[in-house]
C-alpha cells in the first residue's frame, strides 16, 4: 500500500508517531549518561546515536528539547560531558523505564535498578551493566530547523569493551556483547550475523570475511 | 578493556575505521535512490539514516561528501529528490556492492542487478527488490565543522509497504518485511523481537504489548 504525506499529517497523533519512528529502519539502542552542575545524575534511552567519523573518533545523535530528555541536553551543554552505553537484553526493560517523565530530582539510575559508575577522564556516568561503554565531550550541535530538534556531536574520549569481542581488523563483534537493536518507540530486537562483507570493488563479486 | 582516544588516533586507519564505525550501536540498512541532472540513476548504501520527527514526517542522515556517496549527495541538491529503500535478507549482497567506487556515467542499479521503479509524485528511483519504501524531498542540511560531513534531513512525501506489515497502533513491523540492520561497515544482521513494551510511566511495572 501507499501511505501518503498527507494521509500521514491526518493520522491520529500516537498512530503517526509510533507509524513515522519505525518507518527508517532498525535504530541504535544506548542509553545516554549525563550529570547536571549540582551533580544530579540523569539517564535516558535514545535511539538516535549515529557514526559521524572515524578520524577524529565522532558521534552524532538526536535530541528532542520538548521531551523526556531535555535533562540530557542541558546537561550536556553544562557539563560538556555524556556517555553512550549499549543496551543488552539482560537490562532492556530497565532502560525503556528510563523513559518515564521522572521530576528533575530523582535519577534514573536509582527508579530503574542500574548503577552509575565512573572513570578519571569523563564527567558523566557510565552504566555498569552494560557492556560497550563510550565516554564523549560535546563538540557541536545544529538545530534542525524543520522541527525544533538539535543534532549533536560529540568526539570519542574512551572506549570500554569486553576484551573478547575485539576482532583482528578493529571490528568490534557488538552481537556477540549481547547489544539489541530498537524498532519504532518500543520494540526491542535480538540480531544474528547474516554475514561479514568484504570492501565492495566494480567488477568483484562479493565473498564473506 | 579501554581504549583512549590517543589510542584510536594511533590505530592504522582501515583498523580505526572499523573500530569506530561498529562502537555507535547496531545501524539502519537502507539504499538511497537519486537521478542526476541529466537524467542517471544512483543507488548507494547509507547506515546512518535516522527518525527526526513524525509531524512533520522528518528522516535524517549524514553523508560524507569526500567518500563514495557523494553523487547521491549532488543529486539530493540538484533535483531535490530522494528515495529510502530498506534492504531485506533477499539483497544485502548487491546493496554492499553498491559502495563500489563505480565511475559517475555507470549505475549501481545495473552493476549490482537491482531494479529501479517509479511513482508519479517522486522525482527519483526506488529499488523494486525493496520491501519499505520511503520518497523524500529535501529541507535543509547541516555542516558538521568537526569532520566536513553533512547531515541531511528529507521530509516523508509517501511511504510503501506490503499491506500485512501495518499494525493496529501505526507501528511498521520492519522485522516481518524482512529489514535487516548493519554494524560496523560491512556485517548484516537478521533480528528477532524479544518484546515491544508499554509507554514508560514513573511507578508502573513494564509491560509488554
Amino acid at each position: 500500500m501507499v501511505i501518503t504525506k498527507q494521509s500521514i499529517l491526518e493520522f491520529e497523533k500516537f498512530y503517526r508517531t509510533n507509524f513515522v519512528n519505525s518507518v527508517s529502519g532498525f535504530k541504535s539502542a544506548n542509553l545516554i549518561g549525563t550529570k547536571s552542575r549540582d551533580g544530579k545524575t540523569n539517564l535516558a534511552v535514545f535511539s538516535s546515536v549515529i557514526h559521524v567519523g572515524a578520524n577524529p573518533p565522532l558521534i552524532g545523535m538526536l535530541v528532542r528539547p520538548a521531551s523526556v530528555p531535555r535533562h540530557t541536553h542541558i546537561n550536556i551543554k553544562e557539563r560538556g560531558y555524556f556517555t553512550i552505553n549499549h543496551i543488552n537484553k539482560e537490562i532492556f526493560k530497565q532502560a525503556h523505564q528510563t523513559s518515564a517523565r521522572y521530576i528533575e530530582n530523582i535519577s534514573e539510575f536509582d527508579e530503574c535498578g542500574l548503577t552509575p559508575e565512573y572513570t578519571e577522564p569523563v564527567r558523566a556516568p557510565y552504566v555498569k551493566e552494560s557492556k560497550i561503554k563510550i565516554g564523549c565531550t560535546f563538540v557541536e550541535e545544529h538545530l534542525i530547523k524543520s522541527n525544533d530538534t538539535i543534532f549533536i556531536v560529540g568526539e570519542i574520549m574512551e572506549v570500554i569493551i569486553p576484551d573478547d569481542v575485539l576482532m583482528n581488523d578493529g571490528y568490534i563483534d557488538i552481537e556477540k556483547a549481547g547489544t539489541i537493536a530498537i524498532s519504532g518507540l518500543d520494540s526491542y530486537h535480538e540480531t544474528k550475523r547474516i554475514a561479514r562483507l568484504s570492501y565492495a570493488k566494480p567488477d568483484v563479486v562479493q565473498n564473506k570475511i
